[in-house]
């Protein structure tokens, strides 16, 4: 049985989520491809159109030396984050251009677990993401993270 | 290849709340048949039967004047909302009855967003749903919202 | 249509929280095949591999002894669950050894709903799942609640 359009994506994000969520940080640049968009910004800025973005990386190779930066800083590593994505919205299906590639705008939220156990719901918002589903494993053109809150947290270096 | 039953489900879900939690709310009636009913009420109250309701809406013009109402009042303007839609419990699948009608049930959190940032759950709970997928898009013929809370908050007004 | 096996296992998962968040606990153990394993852990527990567990049942009727346990007790009769849960995660698909069996890793969220209706986050973390999917409905062979959080409520012995 082929796998559909929507359960690919719904796997690629379980996957992505998973990546980060268990700390194996060093696999998350593949989750894109080597020319790539990724973005972290409010919903405030991306609605007015503006580029100030708390993380922007334009290549899989910024992603990488990010990951380095963050394990060298070790600023998150008392705490444990747990992902929950929702349903991938691609409209108008299949919404794919002519080099196939899928937009797609997905909520998520993310909560953050301290070490004494308390937990806290650290982010949410939603991806605004192009994939080209082209390859072995379906990857990430651009991944535009938009939050709900204006107000970051220092932690926010934390890929979301 | 041919969507689902509840894959059409998860994107009808998907829709909804993006329309809610990107301000679209002009749309949102534009999900439920002329002849509808939606109603927010409490666990404790449906379960009991009690026809009592926080909102309770018996048409699409009916929705569409509690938008214009909230439109006109502006009494969540401040505030972000997050829908997270879980999977739908359609039991037993395919739960048509000759009308081709889909009864589901489908688990729901809402956060909110405030404008300094802070974040918190706003509603959880269940919709209660039946649905006519016999047109261009699915619309719902019910949607009851069920909340887990029965504490109210003023600004619940909002559709959920 | 044929339920594609992600389907199969994310109607599985929408049964079995509406299960508990119903509180219809009796019908909870039949989620399990007649040897199984149900483990509450923390992360750490898991991550280095101790057995310290919260819950440790080996089979369906120590499931049901649980249950009447907690009858008994009501001890969390006065709140309300709310299970959110993720997309099953299973890699490499279809993952299935020779015996049919799915392995998933599947994350959730769990909130509480007190009776005066404050939400809270109650738990969040990752079911660690073995299925049979060659009953009538599928099975857990096993689950492993891995818990983010280590600081465990008294109430946790409520099924997760």
């Amino acid at each position: 049985m082929r796998t559909s359009p929507l359960e690919a994506l719904l796997a690629l994000n379980a996957r992505y989520a998973s990546c980060i969520d268990d700390d194996r940080l060093e696999d998350w640049p593949e989750f894109f491809t080597d020319d790539c968009v990724y973005r972290i910004t409010t919903a405030e800025n991306h609605e007015q159109g503006l580029p100030a973005s708390v993380i922007y990386a334009r290549s899989k190779g910024m992603l990488r030396d990010r990951v380095s930066a963050l394990r060298e800083a070790s600023v998150y590593e008392r705490q444990r984050y747990r992902h929950v994505v929702g349903v991938p919205l691609v409209d108008p299906p299949p919404a794919q251009d002519d080099a196939g590639v899928i937009d797609a705008v997905t909520p998520f939220i993310v909560l953050r677990i301290m070490r004494d156990g308390a937990t806290a719901i650290f982010a949410s918002g939603r991806y605004v993401d192009r994939i080209d589903p082209n390859g072995q494993v379906p990857r990430f053109v651009q991944r535009i993270v938009v939050c709900d809150s204006c107000s970051f947290d220092t932690l926010l270096a934390l890929p979301l």
